[in-house]
């Protein structure tokens, strides 16, 4: 059965098609009992309005669109369940896309979402992206924005983010007092914000502490979300390293991929190496030993998000100047087992 | 700056907007001169079509609808990553709603699709959904539908899920085969068709090996992707019945918290008593001991459902008769430590 169009119920009672739409639309010059009569008849018939013609009438689409590099990753995955549970309270749909961490992508999957004119955009943006121009063009058009997790300092709309460097400052001082003295870092790539963040919290936190900043102790995981990274940089790192009596890890994946290479070679967390991770990914208390961790609120990320880009919208909507915000969610250590 | 219109190109260029329109379709009627300027101006203004105005006029939408019981899961969030993969090449949007296991929520979200005449739609049923009038309806209908994962016998169309009952038959067998006899099931809720499957697979394998089937080493888990379920479970399982020698559980979640529970109180696993999980979660490897489960494909299974979906759509724009298909995908066992 094709879907009921306005036609098909002004054939059935033998009403103009601009009678039926009228009444639909709540115009006054129709009798209340047509009107009525239309309804009830439009209901039995199960019409349901076309959203493409009531999004070109209004201007708005009531959906959102979401870039991010991964679905897969459960940081992400529990952000995107933040933005569409708060996206649902105010009646839109979440197009989500992902650009695979590639520059390329998210550029395009911008340009198919400005094409479904979507009436906001949320990106996380990709590790690879380091021109934003896309993004600056998108800023100069009706379309509301906001960065969420990493973001950029050279780009002058709202942001939804923590503190990372406060937030590994305060991991690496954490084993710093404890009295560990050569601490590895398992960094991620180079240019994500989150990951330069992370390193310069590790370095400021041994400088302040009067720990000379050895660079050979920092390894890079291109894929913070694999434990493989980790896995292979902790069997460099043993061979490398045997003074080593710590390790932060950019992620607690990471952190996981380094305890299963510990496992396998016999290294005891903690009393060899000591671990620090970082999300409180929810398998870092149940992992053995369970692993000490930066909490940082995922769910309430993708609602903080979403809920400032709904107030953009409706700013945009009013012809409101938007004045960009930059929300810094807070932070806090889960001391575990592992150090 | 506002979208600009077919309006600001005509205006710029002093010509009529039907003249703009007729350019940017490639009529005939618009000599090559006209029209190569109409684009080169439509291109350095910034012109971007409207995707509601052009789905209007196709009766296409370009975007599918998934409904999952929750993206945050680890199952489907890769799920969802197969679908998105594959709805990019077939140039398609995909917009994801959440039902949270709630049957009328699913209801609603359904007529939400539908009023955005979305050209498909992915379900995957949630835990509460016994009734289907709802999707029975949208089948009469002219959008394409498949189901994935949690799926029902009582629909006839299109399905993607794996074959349940004998993955879990399988599982038990191989504990059945390694000597354990006392063996527990942690079993899903009642409704959805995988957890009667897997419960009546446990079952089976029990009788065909001789074993009588005892109701009270049945144990429900009434939120199998949480493992405080399993922990709590476990703990009656301990006081309830000594003489266990091994449990198969619903999802590998289940089988991490029954993990967590024997750590607390040093029963010790496989020793004391074998653990086999089910999904090949990634952690099922990492975890200690590493646990023996069923792996079943989760990209694989999102990207099948969307390749079947495309089809369907095809088909109904082409007006041919979709005839329904049940796709069963392979799973296999993975022993490890934990047996």
């Amino acid at each position: 059965m094709a879907q009921v169009t306005l036609r098909d119920i002004a054939d059935h009672l033998s009403m103009s098609v601009s009678t039926i739409s009228k009444a639909l639309k709540g115009y006054a010059d129709i009798s209340k009992e047509t009107r009525e009569l239309i309804l009830a008849t439009a209901e039995e018939m199960n019409y349901i309005p076309n959203a493409s013609a009531v999004n070109l009438r209004t201007k708005q689409t009531k959906t959102i669109g979401v870039i991010v590099p991964s679905t897969e990753h459960q940081f992400f995955s529990k952000v995107l369940s933040g933005i569409i549970d708060e996206a649902e309270k105010y009646g839109y749909l979440v197009i989500i896309l992902q650009s695979n961490e590639n520059y390329n992508t998210e550029k395009q999957q911008l340009q198919l979402l400005k094409q479904n004119r979507v009436d906001g955009i949320l990106i996380s943006l990709s590790n690879e992206t380091h021109r934003f121009e896309h993004i600056e063009k998108l800023m100069k058009e009706d379309i509301a924005l906001v960065l969420f997790d990493k973001t950029t300092k050279l780009l002058p709309c709202s942001k939804v983010a923590i503190d990372d460097r406060q937030a590994a400052y305060s991991a690496v001082e954490c084993l710093l007092k404890k009295g560990y003295k050569r601490i590895a870092h398992f960094r991620g790539p180079h240019i994500p914000q989150l990951s330069i963040d992370r390193f310069l919290g590790y370095k400021q936190a041994l400088i302040d502490y009067g720990i000379p900043f050895d660079p050979s102790l920092v390894y890079v995981c291109d894929n913070n979300d694999d434990f493989k990274d980790g896995y292979e940089n902790a069997r460099l790192l043993v061979q490398e390293h045997k003074d080593v009596d710590a390790i932060f890890t950019i992620t607690d994946v990471v952190a996981v991929g380094v305890m299963k290479y510990f496992k396998d070679v016999k290294i005891s967390i903690p009393d060899d190496i000591a671990l620090f991770g970082f999300s409180n990914w929810f398998m870092a208390s149940v992992v053995t030993p369970s692993l000490s961790t930066v909490d940082q609120p995922t769910f309430e990320m993708g609602k903080t998000a979403a809920k400032i880009l709904f107030e953009e919208i409706k700013a945009l909507k009013n012809k409101v100047k938007i004045e960009p915000r930059e929300i810094i969610l807070p932070t806090s250590l889960k001391i575990r087992e592992s150090i």
